[in-house]
C-alpha cells in the first residue's frame, strides 16, 4: 500500500484529534480509526466514522418489542435471537463509513450492493495515479477446469513470468499513453503546449481495469454483514474477499456479539433444502440413503454430503 | 409530552454519560443529544446518534472530484455548488438517528419514504399506552372548499366542543375496550382470571387512529433534506408539518452551512417550467403578458403570478 | 368482499379488453388478470398487471453468465441453481402490480417492506368507506403464554361474543362519528349546512385500525418471494398471512418453476447454525449428543431437535 | 453496432411471436419492440419488455385521491399536475426493461443509478468481445480549459490521428494479450495444450474501459425520468448522453403525455432560488439590478442572467 506523503500526514492530523461526545463509542474501533489496512499490492480500508455498536442494537430492537423483550435477559441472547430469526432491522441501526482504495475490476463487482452510499473518486474531474494491482505470484491461477467462475492450479515458472510481463507491461504502456493525451504537467498546464490535451473523460478509457480507484463507501450493519456473507465467501473471487475479510475483522471490533453471532448462523451455518431435511431425518433414523433414491440432483446431493461431512 | 419517569432516567444516564472519540463531533448537537424536543400534546423528536458534520460533506466531494475541487476554495462555496447542482451523493455520507413519538396516523404518512431504517414499537409484542392527539383548539380547521387536501376556517364555540367532545371520548372508550380485550395488569397476569385475553395482536384494531406510537428511524442527510423539502412545506398537513420543522431546527445545529444552502436554494427556491421561463423573459423584455398568450393553463399561470409577487 | 357495482364494471371492462402483444405473456395469469381473490370479510388481492416469466428469469441470467450457463442445459435446472445458490438478480427482472385492500394495522406491516412501489387511497383527499375487519369466530385467540406475539386457544361462548361486540360497535360508533364530522353528503355537500366540516384530514383520525383500505402495489419477484417468505410463514400474523398465501397461490401461476424452487429451498428449507451442522454430524456418526454437550443453547436445542423430527 | 447472427435471429423470433393479452399495451411501442436502436460506434439500447402507459399513471393517481381526482376532468391535465407538484409515485407504476451494449466506462457511470434492476454479462464467467470504443473525430475533444469536467474544442490533423492511433493500438494489443493469457477456444478447449490458461476472472483486468459490456437494466417511470434528467442533459458526457437520448426517443412513444410533462417541468425548466426569485421580482418591478447588490455570488449571478436570457 503506497499512501501518498500528503496522504500520511492527513491521517496522522485525523487521529490525533480528540473530542468529546456523548454518542456511543467503541474504544477497541476508535484505536483503528482513520488508520488503513492494508489488502492487496496497493488498495487499503480504513474506517472514516461509524455509528452505534452492539448496545445500539438492542436498544432498537427493544423499542420495537417494548416489555416483550424481558423475556431474553441479556443483550447476547437477544442479539443472537436477533439474527437467528432473521429480525433485521434493528442491525439497520448501526452505520460504517469506509475509505477503500481498489482495483476497478474489483469495483465494478463491489457496487452491485445497492443499499449504500458512494462517493468514488471520478477520472472526468481528476487524474488517476498510476497504480495497478498485479496479483502475487501465488494468486495466479488457472481457469478451473469444473467450476466456470473458479481457479485451478496456481502458474508456475515461464508461464507466470510471461503472464506478469503482460500485465505490467499493459498497464505500464496504456497509462503512458493517457498521460500522453492528457498532456498535462502536475499544476495543470500543457507539457507540450504545442498540442492540444484530449479530455480527461476521454483519456480516461485508455486505462486498464486493474488500475487503482478509491470511495468512500458507507452502509448499514445488516447490509454490510450480507455484503460479507457473499464477498467473504470462498465462492467470492480472492481479489474482492481480501477486502471482505479485512472489513470482518474491523467489524469485529466494532460489534463482537454481532459478529459471532453473524459467524455461527449466517457465515459458519449452511441452509438445508426441503428435500434435504428429509433425507437427513431419514438417515438419523438408521437408513442408508443413495442418491438414487434421495428425490435430490446428483449437483445437490454432493453438496449436501459435503456438508453432513460425508463428501 | 408526557416521558415516563423511567424514559426521563434513561435520558438523564445517557446525557451524563461523556466519551472521547476521534469522530467528527459537532459541538451545538452535542448539547441537545438524547433530548426531547416536544411535538403536539404529546408527541417528540429527539436525536439518539449523528455521523458527519459539514466538513464531512466537504471532505466526500473532495474524494470524488479530487484535485478537481481546489477551484472552489472554501467549504461553504462548494456546499452551496453542490447543493445547487444536484451533487447529491456527499449529503448521503452524513446520518442522523432519531427517536420520534407520534400519533399512528402521522406515522402513516411518513413511513411512505423509504429510504430510511425504522424500527417501531411493535403492538403486536407490546402494549400501547393510553395516548391520543387531541388538536389544540387553533387547529380544528374544516375542510378547505377550494384545495381537496387544505384546511379552511377553524372551528369554534360548540362546533368546536363537539368534535373535541366525539374526539376525547372515542379515543377513551376505545382504549379502555381495548384494555378490556387484554384482560392484562402491568406484570402481563390476567386482571379478571375468569377469564382469557385477547391476543395482543388482535385488540389493537380496536384503537383509534389518533393513539401515539414511537419509532427509532435513521436516515441519511441528502434523503432527510428531501423528506423535510415535502414534509416543512406549508402544503404539508399541520400535524407531520411541525415534527419537519423541529428537525430542520435540529438541522441547522448539525450542518449549518447544508442547512443554509437547503433552504436558499430548496426551500426558498421554486422550479420553473419551460414555458414560465419563457414568460418572464417576455415580461423583462417590456412585454405585458396575459394568461390567454401565455400558453399557461389558467391553474399554472396563477402559481406563476404568485411566485412573481403580481399574484 | 364487497365490490362496488362501479368496481365490478370496472373489472369487466379490462377483462374484455383484449390485445396484441410481442412481450412474454403467461396464459394462466392472463385467466385471472383483474379479478379480485377474496381475502377476510372484505378485502381482495387481484393482478393488475405483470412483466416477464419464468423464461425471462433464464434470459437474465444467460445475459449475465454467457456462454457460461451452458453447462446447465435446462430452464428448471438453471432457476433451481439460480435459487439455492442466491443469485437474486434474475428474478429481480419480473414484476408484478397488485391492486389489494386490507385493514389498516395489516398495511402497516406490510409497508414495512420497502423495496416495492405503492400508491394509497389518501383518507385526506378523499373519504374512506364504513367496512371494517372484523375476524371470524375461529380468528378470536386469546394471547399465547408462551409466546409474545403469537396466539393461543380460540375464545369461546360468551367470551367470543363480548369481543366481538365491542370490535363491531366501536368500529361503527367511531365511523359514524367520522361521518357527523366530515358533514358531508355524497356530493361533497354539507349535510347540515348551519355547522362546518371538520378537514378530512383530521376527521380521519376517529376511525379504529381495522378499516379497510386499498392501494397498488408493484414490486419485482426476488423482493416479493422474500415478503412472502417472510409473511406467508406460520409465525406471521393471520391477516396478514392469508393475503401472502393468496399471492403465492398467484405466484404459482405466473412463474411456476420459480415458484417451486422457492418452496423447496426458502420456505420449506431451514438454515442450519455452525453448531447445528456439527451436531448433525456427530449423530449421523453414531453419538447420542445431548443439550447439555452440544455447545447449544436450550432454545437453539429444541429449535434443532424439532427440525430433525425429533422434537 | 453490431450484432451477432445469433443475436439478430433471437431478435426476429422474439419480434415474430405474438400473443394476446389483457394487460395495457401500446402500439408504437410494440412496433419497435426487442429492435436494437444504434448508440455509438458498437453500442445499442433496446426495449425488451414493458409494464403501464400514460393511463396507469392516471389509474395509480385515482386510487390513491379517489374522489378527489374528479375535480382534474382529464388525463393530461391530471399527469402535468402530478409531474408540476412532484407526486411522483403514481409514475413508478410503469416500469421498463431494457437490453443495452455500452463501454465499461460509460456503464461505471450508469450504475451509480441505483434504483434499478440489473444483470451485467460477466467476465468471470464467459469472455469478452473483442469490441471497443472508439470516438468519431468529431467527438475528440480537448479538455476544457474553464471546466473540469467539460470539453473544449476539437482535437484535428494529426493530434487526433494520434489519440486515434493510441486507442486503437492499446485496445488491440490489451485485447489480443487477453486472449493469450486465456488460451481458449471458441469451444473452450486450450489452443495450446502445452500451457495453462489463466482464470478468465484474472485475464480480464488486462482489457481497457473502453471495452464493451452489456446488460438488462429494469427501472421504474419515475427513476427513468430521474436519470434522463440527469444524463440528458448537456453536462452530461457525451457517451452517455446519447444512450440517454435515444432512451427519451423510446418513452415518448410509450408514455407521451408524461413525457412532454417532463420536458416542460423537468428538462426544459429550470430552479430558482430564493435569491434569484427576490431578484426577478425586483426586475419587473423596473429595478436596474446589479451583481454587486444582487446578494448573489458571481457565478450564480451568471447562471441567472443566463436563463433569463440576458446572458
Amino acid at each position: 500500500m503506497a499512501l501518498t506523503p500528503e496522504q500520511g500526514r492527513e491521517i496522522e492530523q485525523q487521529r490525533a484529534a480528540v473530542q468529546q461526545t456523548r454518542r456511543a463509542t467503541v474504544p477497541a474501533l476508535e484505536e483503528v480509526l482513520y488508520q488503513p489496512f492494508p489488502v492487496l499490492d496497493h488498495g487499503f480500508v480504513r474506517v472514516i466514522d461509524y455509528m452505534g455498536d452492539d448496545a445500539a442494537i438492542v436498544q432498537a430492537a427493544r423499542v420495537s418489542y417494548g416489555r416483550g423483550t424481558r423475556q431474553i435477559s441479556n443483550d447476547r441472547g437477544l442479539i443472537r435471537y436477533l439474527m437467528r430469526h432473521r429480525h433485521s432491522t434493528p442491525f439497520e441501526m448501526c452505520e460504517m463509513k469506509f475509505h477503500v482504495k481498489l482495483p476497478v475490476f474489483v469495483a465494478r463487482q463491489w457496487i452491485r450492493h445497492r443499499t449504500a452510499n458512494v462517493n468514488e473518486y471520478s477520472a472526468r474531474y481528476s487524474i488517476l495515479d498510476r497504480e495497478f494491482y498485479i496479483p502475487a505470484p501465488g494468486q495466479l491461477a488457472a481457469q478451473s477446469a469444473s467450476n466456470r467462475q473458479g481457479r485451478g492450479a496456481v502458474l508456475e515458472g515461464a508461464d507466470a513470468e510471461r503472464v506478469l510481463r503482460i500485465l505490467r507491461d499493459d498497464a505500464a504502456r496504456t497509462y503512458t499513453h493517457y498521460e500522453e493525451m492528457l498532456n498535462e504537467d502536475a499544476e495543470g498546464n500543457p507539457r507540450d503546449p504545442a498540442h492540444p490535451g484530449l479530455a480527461r473523460e476521454l483519456a480516461r478509457m485508455n486505462l486498464t481495469l486493474n488500475i487503482y480507484t478509491q470511495w468512500y463507501w458507507k452502509i448499514d450493519l445488516h447490509n454490510l454483514l450480507h455484503f460479507l456473507s457473499l464477498r467473504a465467501d470462498p465462492h467470492a473471487q480472492y481479489e474482492i474477499r481480501v477486502y471482505a475479510e479485512a472489513m470482518l475483522d474491523i467489524a469485529r471490533r466494532w460489534v463482537p456479539i454481532a459478529c459471532e453471532a453473524f459467524e455461527d448462523y449466517a457465515i459458519g451455518g449452511a441452509r438445508l433444502s426441503r428435500g434435504g431435511i428429509e433425507i437427513v431425518r431419514r438417515m438419523l433414523a438408521g437408513e442408508a440413503v443413495k442418491q438414487e433414491d434421495s428425490g435430490l440432483s446428483k449437483r445437490e446431493w454432493d453438496e449436501l454430503m459435503e456438508l453432513l461431512g460425508r463428501g
